[in-house]
């Protein structure tokens, strides 16, 4: 049993400390063991101190149980844009689809996805229970899904960004990725997500699901089509329904429009690095700053603009469902690991702010994981964890992939 | 002559150490000599290290012509919620209007506004000759019209607020003061603000001002009407037109809205201190952190789209005129020094994400300073400064009011 502590949860680990038969110590011990085996392979962490994290450990043991925290022995990995010590890797201030060279656990030719790579490979492979990352197009849920893990895109700014290096400061999106569904929800309640109204567990017999293709779905690979299919089909056997749905027409230039404000604020964000470390910079990233100096501002505008229109009325279509379900991926994690794979699927539900929740479970070519996206209206959250919470399971079971780590 | 250096623009004192006529070494002894005279009065500073700014003035005097930098010579006050060394005061946070113990300079018993309080003191009273600030309200329009100064609050997010403390995301807005337009406009060349069309010198003959008293005009006091008078007659007699435009009933909550979201959006801004310092937080804070758990989301959600709905409406009404006029305070600064000031007529402008030009030069009861506001559409900030450019020494001419300093 020991030598497979590091494959627990957060929360049951904290459970095991709280009932005095697991010290955070030895818990720690068996994540840096896996870790030295594994991150060779894995190559997940840009900064890493085993000796000061097992210190520590041994401190928070020493800590009255009275006195302990909500967050008492989850041990987090932190994308390498957000302030801290002890950092996964991510790709150029996650800006940029040129990868950090971290490789996928389940097989290491192929991409973990990114932007925050390191947090989700290295949950992945059972190195950490829980990674923190962030989204401005689809770099909390396209890895969540090449790697098989649950990742949350909580509403934009239910949760501060404040301590990420900004990089489009209207998508920037703080998220989070974990194995199981129960320490996404500590996560979200220890940072504070609330709907208004408290959420209930979800029966799926009562529930009603939109599948929504949306404009990108020429893009779909053969795994994502398939395990589109595969998860409408569970919901459907549990008694939910699932219709499909299309978005309006005013929706179809919604991506196009994204990756305008994206560009234009990318180069507000990185003006001083522009102006004072250029040599510093790829190529990429100097061109996406650059646009400080040549973007259209009217059209910019006329982009920004129109995407908050466009808000309230998604919102409007998303109340009417449960949830709606949508890829979180072309397809499965792609051969090399020089990309971090195409985030088509994803850019719309960061621009509109919405919560988008990967649920991991699905599989395509190889035996590799597939997840698919579910996704509400803005601040609702807390309903989207109780969601997964009743699809997860239904997904584990019966999705046909599990992982081999 | 050197015994009044300090009451150089920054301009001025870059040109002179570009004709090799003033050290900047002499410089800074001039301001260091005026801080230690006055700041006892005024109280502008919550850092200063007068040895360290010496030192670093005679290093930058070593600095070889041909490889100073743009901003050489230019010596910045800098607000108290920006990362930095050598800091000017502010109200806790910059969010509320609880002053912190500046005074002004004009009239030691009145407040100088907030919550740029001390960079728009320190400048009023020739202690620097700029200050950066920020704005979510009225924070740098309000204090640079009871101080008697230039202020620019830019269009929202055409300079990044990167390493400012976050009070409301989609509020905040850095900003500068300054004693001249041409120091506002090589700070603003500097921070990259561009226009789509290159700005055009504005011939107020051919000038087409509004002037919106805006939905709170009830509560502008007698300085601030004469002062409108004022400003509607000097620019007619200059050529221009200038006709009092209302905007649409819709326009009527917006500062309720914006009220609204300020409190909703600093509810997550201030979460971490909430949770980890709140004994260090004034219950004034504390109330606005709260927010985070009690606001309705669906409430901030129709404040948040609505505003969002009338920025282009603004735009296309602005787009009208040569730039808009309105008040950039209720009246003069108030007497006592425990309250910033009443910023009502400036939240709607920000709100709005629209650039707002205080121009000095009139003045009210007491012989107290007050400026007025000029408005244009977003990214029009060039142009702006054009209009400062032009209708400045007219207001500086006859406006009615210098400074004593």
């Amino acid at each position: 049993m020991a030598s497979r502590l590091y494959s627990l949860t957060a929360s049951e680990v904290q459970r095991q400390i709280q009932s005095r038969s697991l010290r955070l110590e030895d818990y720690v011990q068996s994540l840096l063991a896996r870790h030295r085996i594994r991150d060779k392979d894995v190559n997940a962490w840009a900064f890493i101190e085993p000796d000061q994290v097992l210190q520590q450990a041994r401190k928070l043991d020493q800590i009255p149980e009275e006195t302990r925290g909500r967050l008492h022995g989850f041990v987090v990995g932190v994308k390498d844009v957000i302030q801290t010590q002890g950092k996964t890797r991510t790709s150029e201030f996650a800006a940029t689809t040129e990868a950090p060279g971290t490789k996928n656990p389940h097989d290491s030719s192929r991409s973990p996805g990114g932007s925050s790579s390191g947090s989700a490979a290295a949950v992945a492979d059972q190195q950490i229970p829980i990674g923190l990352g962030t989204q401005t197009v689809g770099s909390v849920i396209r890895p969540s899904s090449f790697n098989g893990i649950y990742g949350l895109k909580p509403t934009w700014n239910a949760i501060s960004a404040e301590g990420q290096k900004v990089s489009s400061l209207t998508l920037d999106t703080f998220g989070f990725m974990a194995r199981s569904i129960e320490d996404l929800q500590v996560l979200a309640d220890v940072f504070a997500l609330r709907d208004d109204e408290p959420p209930q567990a979800v029966q799926l017999s009562n529930a009603r699901f939109a599948l929504v293709k949306s404009p990108v779905w020429p893009k779909a690979g053969p795994g994502t089509i398939a395990a589109m299919e595969r998860a409408a089909q569970i919901l459907r056997d549990a008694g939910a329904s699932v219709e499909e749905v299309a978005l309006p027409p005013e929706f179809d230039n919604l991506l196009a429009m994204q990756n305008q404000v994206l560009q234009a604020e990318a180069g507000v964000a990185f003006y001083r690095e522009y102006n004072t470390a250029r040599d510093g910079m790829s190529d990429k990233l100097v061109d996406m700053a650059a646009n400080i100096d040549t973007c259209s501002k009217k059209e910019f505008l006329r982009a920004f603009d129109t995407i908050a229109s466009l808000r309230p009325k998604f919102d409007q279509i998303a109340e009417g469902y449960t949830a709606i379900i949508t890829p979180s991926s072309v397809d499965v994690a792609p051969v090399g690991i020089e990309w971090t794979g195409n985030s088509d699927f994803n850019g719309i539900w960061t621009a509109l702010h919405a919560p988008v929740l990967n649920i991991p479970g699905l599989g395509g070519e190889s035996g590799m994981p597939l997840g698919v996206a579910f996704v509400t209206s803005r601040y609702k959250d807390q309903h989207l964890l109780q969601v997964g919470r009743a699809v997860g399971p239904l997904f584990a079971a019966e999705g046909g992939w599990k992982s081999g780590l």
